[in-house]
């Protein structure tokens, strides 16, 4: 296997703790070939509205993921010597404005885009993936992988339609996402009323509750995933309250009876080779509500997770 | 569905982090009509044995119940358009005695019984059923659907017949439960012997080990809870160490190997619409020893979870 | 010394753990007669540009001020039998928009200006004098005993003009505040360029640096604060970061150096008996990063201590 | 100078992470020869009213005093080589019942005192002084050095006499203290109301407010502490909310605006070679409201200096 | 049942914070007859490669102990009945070098082994082991009970051979270890390369990756435990990091997905009864990183369980 | 002013939170022109001897000297404007030996050297001077601004000469320190014995206590530094646990009564434009005892002042 231009710190030679910490310690550069896998922060969490802080998501990950090495343990995909993956530190954010973060930061991907390479990102709140959207699936809509206690389909919420609860409404009314190839896996937590679920029966997502995904059990969401993506492009997006609070307390607004990490390995490593993943991200990780690290640090291993699945597809497809 | 008097905060309208902390953000209430469910704190602690702090249980579950909603996600329960539901604040304690405590407690319940209001209640430590019991089953002796790493039927504990050790052989003793209505679910941890065990299998309590519960299987255990309550009154009481520590590490005594907040979840709402729910407390949540919040969190949670059983039972009941 | 309406619970008799957390325990009560001093939540912190969270101040320093007895230990002032002191509750907030918050804190204010009531607040960032002064200064400019160690006199920062580093400049700008009358206490920090400073000198603020804190000695510092103020009527605002972040760690921008409690203590007192106080607030207080709880506690305590300057002077003039 | 029996670890020698914890490294040993002073836990803090956790008190000390080496830098003590010092381990008492533990630590001070041996303990709550002085002052009453934020001098306390806010009053009247041999320092917090004070002034107990320190000095506070305590027994009383909050965060009822460690650390090695100390107690310490740590690591260096004092006063009368 | 010497605290008659603490209260005494298992602290972390820390291991863990009882409330054994157990303080360790601490340690362990005592271990990281086996399997080659995230099977890492990442192999070429006689439980996390794996392979360890626990289920990997260990001489040897970090935040190097307390519980008191267990040891625990406590409270948990196991052995054989 | 090659990020437009941390926001540059100053990690911490984990205080202080500005508010020096600054990234090391480290640290500083740089490290813990001195002060022997609790002149610690308590002695023993250059401020806590001291008074190093800082008090000190430091090149070595411990709780071996921030800021400021200062660090910053994160923070603000007397000295010398 030939190595490539971009390769990490190897932690077996140099020490987890030693150097700035970048994204899975992989390479800082710039936006520019020969970057093929993007490894960005987007650190706007003004869309948020309970307990704010996912703007230190991007450090905390960072941080957190001196501890991945460079083999996936189950499928053996080795992200670094597939494609060229770089640190290209964090999308420009306004810490006045969500409006105009989120024009700032849909520029960013813009660039990305147009530089070809595929974004893996550490938000920010659920609001990030909407400006990512706007940015990679203008041309062509993509289907979502998407985890989270909340289906984020509110028409507004408090008044406004760009926030953490509508992300997913607002990339299907605009044409981004293709509702029909959207899974929704880890719903749950008290709610409101009606209005987001009605949506996404209206429109088609494939939303799987935790009682859905308890009775199917996780082999078959996986088959159901699959066959719901099917081989068009698609995009995975991760709400860490997806996760059990227990394995993700440091969040905006954790929900009992989630998944775990487990589920979360077994779904992303079986998503490896089929179709096709043009980017994912993990949001409203919250560091100042994380004592004990774990949340930065099962957010680091989902980053790995991603990377593996967006390095094997387009490497694939190279 | 028309609204009744008593509506708490919509968190889609006034912010989570706005106002005085109630429980799940009811409103605050005198113990009177039109209050058909009360709310109340028993912060007594003064009945545990290592490590302290459950009287501020009912202040840390008021501040993380700002979390909660109003529609349960798998029941479709609305308690709040069931059930006139306020917070009456906290029973009275006296700090510098387990023995006045429980006597003021008890008169409180009394009042909330007269008025003719069923109690969801906060500890406090596991001594507090006692005095609610003593309150609302004088008349008529109730079911017990309790969660516990511990069966609390010791006869003593340390020279004392009133502890978080014992309630539960009191309540039979002194005719408030009916031994035979009684399931005991989640019993682990290491032990001081067999005379707390012995004592439930001589009254007919139903225990349930972690080893049985997984040998059951969770679905046969809520239908053998359904069994043993039948239709007669029945009262919820959950230490929060029947939960896993993982799920609940503000604890006084956590016990490795408990139950999952998604095995609550799903026992409680397959209580819902079956028997008679008069009242449910959860105790032992101690915050200083919950960094992360997830106890907290999780308490309220649960009560959010008794509510819905209970507000349905009483509605449907009407 | 005849009590008034409105009594705080006494912790000698009601423990201090017990019943839902209001400030310093005092009664919640609506805007209105016989209301002379509302102490007030304003959950307000998309003004601040670094860690947020201050939003959680009011339900921190609620919590916190538990501890709060009632006479003060060096002044012997009793400011609940002085004047009719009760929580109001907290300012409405759009946890979306600091413009739309801004408007409808005013509003709030106006309210409480109208019902004749002094306010006390707890922020919020730093934004939120702002919107009080702009209801209560309308009429006649006030002058500021501001503890910071920020001089909050930018023009914009980061292209806005209503954010936390800009107060005091809006506020001697819209002619609420009278520069001449305006002393800043704590100033310190490395700075981002002279512009701030330079306004200050430009208009007349009366800004004591740490060094010049020291040089001067706190007994001088007092005086030239009561010089400065006068006999006009005159509003406290501190920002916790001028307490030393020993003191207060749980803050968005804590800057070393800076006052103790102590000092705080001692030049809050002797303000007591001068001077006409129509107000004050704790701004900057963030519970997310307070793990010892210390800023929290230290803020209830310098709440109290404004309230007995306020409710002498209430008193005094009455 | 020649080595006693008891030597503790050397922390040059054996890792200060090794072995069990003890107090000061101290060796374990029997109440019994040639023991002279016991370093004792006094697990009891069922006399508290607001936050427990004092019973955690000996075990967080232990821990931290793996910190404390052998010479005090200041005096040149070295306790170790004045006196045969042990860890006798905890004083009993009943989880459920301050009464009966109030008894049971009697009877192990009377034993400690029937054994030659001076008692340096560590605290459970400020109640713990008085059984120990109902022992070792019984034949004699002594004076008391106690530095606390509150004077304990109440009649009784939310109905009861024995608790954490009345020992200095009772063993006053139990004849156990010469209230004119009692110096007070560090009193200051917000006041319930003036009876404790009272008392205080009219059996003629020597209290110094912060505001009395700081006018009066450190230095004249130290020769006052010496006249008042003259030349007959003393005792040490320590309540770590003397300390400043900064210095001592994990204690039940914090009050800002108090003593450094520096001041204490003067005062203490100040007492050196004056009078005759017969023991002392460092009380209130407690563990779970101590995130940093500093509360105990403080108290443990607070331990040694009053090993410091008594052993020199021992071996110098010896 | 005739007590034996050796009895620990019964935390129904001495409270549970009360007491110096020790591993499960269990009595100090020296290494000598009647000593039939020796709980042991081998507070070495210099093999560690990121964060450091289990030197304070035995610490946390003595400390979190206090919560065992004495019967295991699934097999009912009740260790301190079969066996002599006692607390024998730490092994020796050098804070400046793995290598003699190394080689001190394995003394320690001749001298336990000479006295005819068992060892049951905390760590210390997980190169603890080695010298254990050096001293207790030199004349007979063991089995191994690995719970592990990691196979522990390189050559050497960043240039050193003995480390936390080389144990088994070491032992395995030291003919310690009988590689058929091994099973390796709960291998996952990302990896550097496959050298590990393949030395595992070569030498037939029987590895049992996360992905093949849940395939074979538990209880067919408790029957292949028993099938890889047979009648010979057997030693427990479990990195916290094999629990899942939800379990064991605590720990240098944790990765998700793991083991639960529940699979670690039913695995140990299904090895009661079958074969010859000569010892065991928990390692990789460390405090520093684990503000819950739960790490420690889970550690203290399986020391019981592998003291059942042990102790069971051990009696059964006498 | 112009604008020098190497600007650090300016708060007031790109967000604290937003990039890559690096210390206080420089650029990443290689060890090359025109690079003047050189901001360097050195996670060394295997020198220490008993709570490890300053190996992660460069990532601490990276993180929380986002906080940092540009200007310094006492003496209006701006850093960037009089040098090219940039983060060099770390010093490597080798997670295994303190040897191999020492000598690998060595070289790192002997290429920044070479390279025309002056360093300002962030350590690692106090062995770390050590390896600077000697590519730094070969030629010419430097003099010591050295703030600590301890003075660090043992001649060996536990057997080993290279460790945190032996580098002054070592550094004067091999002429890379002027010992009549030296002076060491905030000497206190428990001694293991003499030994240190002497040495220091044998070779002239000015060693200034707490007890004597306190005595001539803090003009009087910075006058002496700079007697003893004179016109040549010296310097600055902080060690944190130099500050009091509240000021940083963040440190292996925290000693209560030491130096505040106020104290560090104005004696080091005062060295400004005096002398000739070629490098400093800051060492025993560990993060993961540091909750609050003061130490960190505080750290940062002295790398601050540190540049501030590097960059002034460097400039004025050009």
């Amino acid at each position: 296997m030939t190595a490539l231009d971009f390769q990490p710190h190897d932690s077996g030679v140099t020490p987890r703790y030693q150097e700035v910490a970048t994204f899975m310690r992989a390479v800082q550069a710039p936006i520019a070939p020969p970057l093929e896998i993007a490894l960005v922060g987007v650190p706007l969490d003004l869309g948020a509205t309970y307990r704010l802080g996912a703007r230190h998501g991007p450090a905390g990950v960072r941080e957190a993921s001196r501890l991945i090495r460079q083999v996936n343990p189950a499928t053996g995909v080795r992200p670094f010597q597939l494609c060229n993956i770089a640190d290209v530190g964090d999308a420009p954010v306004d810490p006045l404005s969500v409006e105009r973060s989120v024009e700032s930061v849909q520029k960013h991907y813009e660039a990305i885009d147009a530089a070809g390479a595929l974004p893996i990102s550490i938000g920010g709140d659920h609001t990030v993936p909407l400006p990512i959207l706007r940015a990679i699936a203008r041309d062509r809509r993509v289907g979502l992988f998407h985890v989270d206690a909340h289906a984020d389909t509110f028409d507004d919420f408090m008044g406004t339609r760009i926030n953490h609860a509508t992300f997913v409404r607002r990339a299907v009314e605009e044409g981004l996402v293709d509702p029909r190839r959207v899974i929704q896996i880890g719903l749950r937590g008290t709610r409101y009323g009606d209005s987001d679920i009605d949506y996404g029966d209206e429109v088609g997502l494939r939303m799987i509750t935790m009682d859905a995904y308890e009775e199917m059990g996780r082999t078959q969401v996986i088959a159901e995933a699959k066959r719901v993506l099917g081989a068009g492009p698609s995009y995975i997006t991760i709400d860490v309250d997806g996760l059990d609070p227990t394995e993700a307390p440091g969040t905006g607004v954790p929900e009992p009876g989630g998944l775990s990490m487990r589920d979360m390995q077994v779904m992303l490593r079986n998503l490896t080779g089929s179709g096709e993943f043009v980017g994912g991200d993990i949001c409203e990780i919250t560091p100042s509500l994380d004592p004990t690290g774990i949340t930065c640090i099962n957010a680091a291993n989902l980053m790995f997770e991603i990377a593996c699945v967006v390095a094997e597809s387009r490497a694939r497809r190279r």
